[in-house]
């Protein structure tokens, strides 16, 4: 069950955003997210709850329409369903896990 | 919700282990802990499902009886109740998510 850093697949988001699924089973996935300079997470929702780690980079991150700025090793948790959405202020890298797992990051 | 790298407690789990829990909520809980080289996280289970990132450093991770060695970047998943525990071949930090929530390292 270890995934390597060297192993899985980035996967092409578009408009400088870039995916990979890590370590996932039962209720658990780990993505990490690749951002290019000024790249746009658009605010979204989903049901699962999410705790994310900035690895490093800096956003401006929006949550529940409130704006705030992470940088690495800042944490956060995404409660169900609440908007959220980041725009990369340089070139960033985020861990984001949910629960439960993201099956539309699967297809 | 956001929990910022500087913030929070560094938690003495004694012999060279030391723990702080970052962004948590709901069934989600993410706790970073801090190795000094040698230092040992014994085998152990829990019902908590888990997924683990190596931030720094690398260790000796043994999990259901199965012995193999993960790297800066690497990531695993644990099964509830599968025992697991690492030895830290370095000074190392790693991150842990659980769901749910460690009530045990809140009291």
């Amino acid at each position: 069950m270890i995934v390597r850093n060297q192993s899985g697949e980035r996967k092409d988001a578009g408009q400088g955003v870039a995916r990979k699924i890590l370590a996932r089973g039962g209720e658990l996935m780990m993505v990490q997210v690749f951002f290019e300079k000024g790249a746009v997470g658009a605010v979204h929702g989903h049901p699962h709850q999410q705790v994310s780690y900035v690895v490093s980079g800096a956003f401006e991150l929006e949550m529940d329409g409130v704006k705030d700025i992470v940088r690495d090793g800042d944490t956060f948790y995404v409660p169900s369903s609440v908007p959220h959405g980041v725009v990369a202020l340089e070139r960033s890298v985020i861990l984001d896990i949910f629960t439960p797992q993201r099956q539309d990051f699967l297809k």
